[in-house]
């Protein structure tokens, strides 16, 4: 069998680009840091979203959508959200191209030019603030629970596909609140959906916690986070909810009329992950064969090989498969039946290894003789030959069982990986030596955490959100802190 | 009760718009041109995209996502695409703002110059056929069958909600084939889907057909649209699927390997409908009162107004309506109970009929008693009391009778608003008294159309598919046709 794939051992980095171009997932585009989501990697978020999607509804939100532009002036407004995202982005100056009078092709006309530039979207909550002050009189208007699925851009300076590209595909909620407590109730609320979804959709366990002031969201009084491991024990931070205070309604003027005559002004959140989910994934689950893919989320759930020498054989096969194919449809499993004749039944082996689909059924000739199937399962690669008949019954359970061992798989690599210390120096030699989460005990101040950044490149993912109280000393000053915090390094 | 909105007799485009805002759909945005899709609104849309979907699965296509920018340059790649699409857009010109020197806000950071600017697409035809330069080498990668869900941008001068904006939402289509009869095939197979889709869906039956080669999409060789009529007799083009030939692959030299070994460029089509379709759902069925819905796109099919003067009637009037919304639900139907206590009962009747909800059921305290419940449908605002035992059997049934009825309104609107005729004069006037479509003989050459356009400001709306063989003389210049067009003022 052709080795698709570097190894993770032999350079991770490298294993992560080829997995992502070779199983179909995405490529680079002729636009720089943006990427083409291909149609395989497309119908793993599709089943992202659906899901998500779900989630929000059933929690209360709706679905809107605001303009891509905004104007620039709307990024001077909050004085922190100019600061963190007005500066690297796509800025719209003109709004016609018109023939190149000196020759060929096309060139912008310099007769239009915008009065006011505009910014492609980073992130909306100037436009969408600016919207609510429409919509928002009273406290009878409250509260405002929408979720847009959209394109945003930032101009990033080192791009790869899914993790950090100019171009990503997300959501974002923006809500708006008549109290403080209800606005920090749907912040905490949309973390733990996000943690649910990570840990039950995608397998992947997080920890959720708080961002230190210096890591929340320009312009968010707190930023709650998940945070992931990857196999290389580097974090990555797979969602964020942010509890606005009244900053982008007293930015945009947003006021209500509160239930005692009052005038207020409205309480904000704003919550969103993206295509960086797509990265977390694969870089969580996937081995040197190609993905590894969650039952839950995979595109293909079972994918049956016929294997066999003369179109007689493959005839009786294909009749028996029909069945096997309506019973597992009728339960809602996605089959594909791979007979084509332009490959042979190793190489699709291989590439249904590589495409991460969780269930081959192959069946040969003497299979169709003995009533049997080969079953082989993507996660643990191993392989069990069992009666067709009743096949329907065994592979949603089987499904199951994936997904479950999956995620333990991830638990258990991912609870190796968190290390307590109280060294600064023992921290920065297993930083090295080992990586992962470091639960350590920190001072408080944003110059000690500059300077482990400084030092080790490590940051303070979150302040766990169930890490217990503990007196403790900084590993780094040695002055007091009262509980632990999450360390590592991230993508 | 209170009147909404002006009467579509006193000025139709007047009520249109009142009608966008007033039930909650859209509204115009701080963007020029752009618009804010309301929730409500995005529901309805939604449900479009979940069934276009559907049956682009149901039919092989695939979901993909290309990079929002297009590198200038690709324009100048396809003769008729550079005029029809690189004039009027939004050019991205610098990747970065900064702090004005001068004092407060932001400014475009002049370093921050792109070496070549970005058009946002206005069409995709362009990235994505650079992009499949890379996938196709031989037959056997073809046919491609890709779908995008996206927002695309056009800068155009005078805008309407949902009719014509400078963002919108839609689907690209974009195939490739081995052969010339297959991408005919796929761009006839296209429009069909659309034309199914407007009739079953959207309840609004359309005219297939081509489009003169003046009113050709920018680089297609062939146009199919499917053509509506709006209440105020103004056609409106609601999709359209384009035969591409070999243009775009000579654009971007996609060439392929053919089965006898030749060399061969690959053969396009293109396809997409938009977020204009909202604006034909609206302008066909609403009257004076609010929007008419076809029950397969409400948000909500069916809404429950309990009326009552107690809180002790309204306990029994919910136990009773709790019943009758599971066994509804159970059914796929999607009910809103609304038991605010905030609202009268009649103001909530007018507001569910300007939302356009198709049935209203409300129940007394003597409903209670008697055991009834007052039906009331939204399409023809007739009312009649039923017995509550088996309403749940009774519901799905008076959905489906919605669905047809405001289709065969609409089609006998439509078809009463056909005309034939074969004077230039009678044309004119009739255009102007009743308007409409009308089926005429044209000569075929553009200076005719070119006439007619800027004698009437009407236009050759298609070439009918079915329209048959049919000896005339052009309408204008008398010189002989062979079968008649359908001319009208569009949208």
């Amino acid at each position: 069998m052709a080795k698709f794939l570097t190894s993770r051992s032999e350079d991770y980095s490298q294993w992560y680009n080829e997995l992502v171009l070779k199983a179909g997932l995405a490529e680079p585009s002729a636009v720089r840091g943006c990427m083409v989501i291909r149609p395989y990697g497309y119908a793993i978020w599709e089943k992202m979203q659906q899901q998500l999607d779900r989630m929000f509804k059933e929690t209360g939100h709706v679905n809107a959508y605001f303009p891509l532009l905004i104007p620039k002036s709307f990024f001077s407004k909050e004085a922190d959200h100019v600061e963190g995202f007005a500066k690297e982005c796509a800025v719209v100056t003109h709004y016609r191209l018109m023939n190149d009078p000196d020759g060929k092709g096309v060139v912008v006309d310099p007769a239009a030019k915008l009065e006011e530039e505009y910014v492609i979207r980073p992130t909306s909550e100037t436009i969408i603030w600016n919207t609510y002050k429409n919509w928002i009189q009273s406290y009878r208007d409250l509260p405002i629970l929408c979720n847009q699925w959209a394109n945003v851009m930032r101009w990033e300076m080192r791009t790869r596909m899914f993790l950090r590209t100019a171009e990503f595909l997300w959501q974002e909620g923006h809500t708006a609140h008549a109290t403080r407590e209800e606005a920090l109730e749907e912040a905490d609320r949309m973390i733990k959906i996000y943690a649910e979804f990570a840990e039950k959709w995608l397998g992947i366990p997080v920890v959720m916690g708080t961002k230190s002031a210096s890591e929340r969201f320009a312009g968010a009084l707190e930023t709650y986070a998940i945070e992931a491991l990857m196999q290389d024990g580097k974090a990555l931070q797979a969602g964020t909810s942010h509890f606005l205070g009244q900053n982008f309604a007293r930015a945009f003027d947003v006021m209500f009329a509160a239930q005692n005559g009052e005038r207020e002004y409205v309480w904000a959140t704003s919550w969103g992950v993206s295509t960086r989910l797509m990265g977390a994934l694969i870089m969580a689950h996937s081995d040197d064969n190609g993905l590894v893919l969650p039952p839950k989320l995979a595109p293909i759930q079972v994918v049956i090989v016929p294997i066999y020498k003369s179109d007689e054989a493959l005839a009786g096969i294909t009749a028996k498969v029909d069945g096997i194919v309506k019973k597992l449809q009728a339960k809602g499993i996605s089959v594909k039946y791979d007979d084509r004749d332009t490959q042979k039944p190793g190489w699709k082996f291989a590439d249904y290894e590589l495409k991460g689909v969780p269930v081959r059924l192959a069946i040969g000739e003497r299979d169709l003789a003995n009533g049997t199937v080969e079953v082989a399962r993507r996660d643990t690669l191993t392989k069990e030959t069992l009666p067709l008949e009743g096949i329907e019954e065994y592979i949603p359970a089987l499904l199951e069982n994936i997904q479950d061992t999956i995620y333990k798989k991830a638990l258990d690599f991912r609870n190796s990986m968190i290390t307590k210390v109280d060294s600064y120096e023992e921290f920065k030699q297993l930083l090295e030596t080992k990586g992962g989460f470091f639960l350590c005990h920190w001072d408080g101040t944003p110059e000690t955490e500059e300077r482990i950044k400084a030092e080790t490149k490590a940051t303070i993912r979150c302040i766990p959100l169930d890490s217990p109280e503990e007196e403790g000393r900084c590993m780094v000053t040695g002055k007091p802190s009262s509980r632990r915090v999450l360390i590592g390094k991230a993508y």
